[in-house]
């Protein structure tokens, strides 16, 4: 089972500040790089997985989806979520990805942001996902990129050359890593990049695009900070279909 | 053009000590996993890429492969191929991956080990490959994992607890990248991991299986100092398809 961390009211406090969820997808450097991989949206059956706020919920109606229900294990999310839409083919529904279960072939597009690295059990997620999609569906998903998840202390640190630089251990021993995330022992489960890919493969998706985010020079100039994500990848981005 | 230090007595001379050079297929710790990817190769027609001493060749022979090609870019590491080889269905060829020429559907599997890393435009190779082989032919190959290569100073560290820790920066940068091997400043080229398997795609083959080798744990019972190839990913199997 999943931690409800977002539930925490410190966790919930901080998690809200962030620039991502105050100015909704435009906020995520990446959303760019998600956009180029997803579908054309204009008549999908969409399932929004740990859909937070319902930023990408409502986009994608505006985008043409025919409906869109999205899921998230956090009540505080959904309240807000369902505050903030008005829309009758969205549905915000409590789920909690471990015990997922959803109907077959009943969406065109399962959709997932930085959720996944949540999840325990991947290939239960997985297959349920690969039988709710109807055939030609498409999985686009990001998550915590493993060698930025992988380490017992995984903090920047300066190389020879006062560079930035990221530091991997334990990348080959998979399973549960704490970080302290805006609350105390924020649990996630670390998965190699070759475990991801081959969930995927197993329950009978094919891989049609891998993406290791990093910003463009032209976002590196409108916000310098950036420039260390240049340094080692902090996302994967995969976009598949059944 | 890929550069030719094999042929550089001083590299040529430590290379040749290796374990895997010295012991062939079974000094690769890695050697068991790549059998798991490899497709059955009874009547296959084989190119082997960065054939080296012709171990895999001959071992692909005796596999029941049907021929094999091994191209290599080292007329020393050629030269003891042919020595060590008496099999007219195996023939050695003086190539450059980077010029790389081979007629259409003429293979079943091209098979490469720790040598693409050394291709400068692995678009162009891919491309070559998919038309060489015959639709449903088998493309299996390692190459050093881009984590294992990214770092300007590529160097096992410690962390606050002693751990050894493996430094990564400059990801997202992809092209040349210099090291001390054997002889001073050998040339790759580091390409993302996201990138090497879009390019795949691209060249129109559908990724089967993706690994980031990590000993087990009988290997590092029987040879502790692979330990640390626990810690992070040094090399990259993936198993692709026509």
């Amino acid at each position: 089972m999943a931690q409800n961390i977002y539930d925490n009211p410190d966790f919930f406090a901080g998690y809200s500040q962030l620039p991502r969820q105050q100015l909704g997808l435009d906020g995520a450097p990446e959303w760019p790089a998600i956009r180029a991989m997803l579908p054309s949206l204009r008549g999908k059956r969409v399932v929004d997985l740990g859909c937070g706020f319902g930023w990408a919920s409502r986009w994608m109606r505006e985008q043409g989806a025919a409906s869109v229900l999205g899921l998230d294990l956090s009540q505080k999310m959904l309240e807000r979520a369902r505050r903030d839409t008005h829309d009758p083919a969205i549905e915000y529904r409590s789920a909690d990805l471990d015990q997922l279960q959803l109907p077959p072939a009943a969406f065109d597009l399962a959709y997932s942001a930085l959720t996944f690295h949540y999840v325990q059990d991947f290939a239960r997620l997985l297959r349920t996902l690969a039988q709710a999609l109807a055939p030609g569906g498409h999985l686009v998903f990001t998550v915590e990129h493993p060698i930025y998840m992988a380490a017992a202390h995984p903090q920047w640190f300066k190389d020879a050359d006062g560079r930035p630089t990221w530091p991997v251990n334990g990348y080959a021993n998979e399973g549960e890593r704490r970080t302290d995330w805006f609350a105390k022992g924020v649990l996630k489960y670390h998965r190699t990049l070759a475990s991801t890919l081959n969930t995927l493969i197993d329950a009978g998706l094919r891989i049609n695009r891998v993406e290791e985010f990093a910003p463009s020079a032209e976002q590196v100039a409108a916000m310098p900070s950036l420039a260390e994500e240049r340094e080692r990848p902090m996302m994967l981005l995969v976009a598949a279909q059944r």
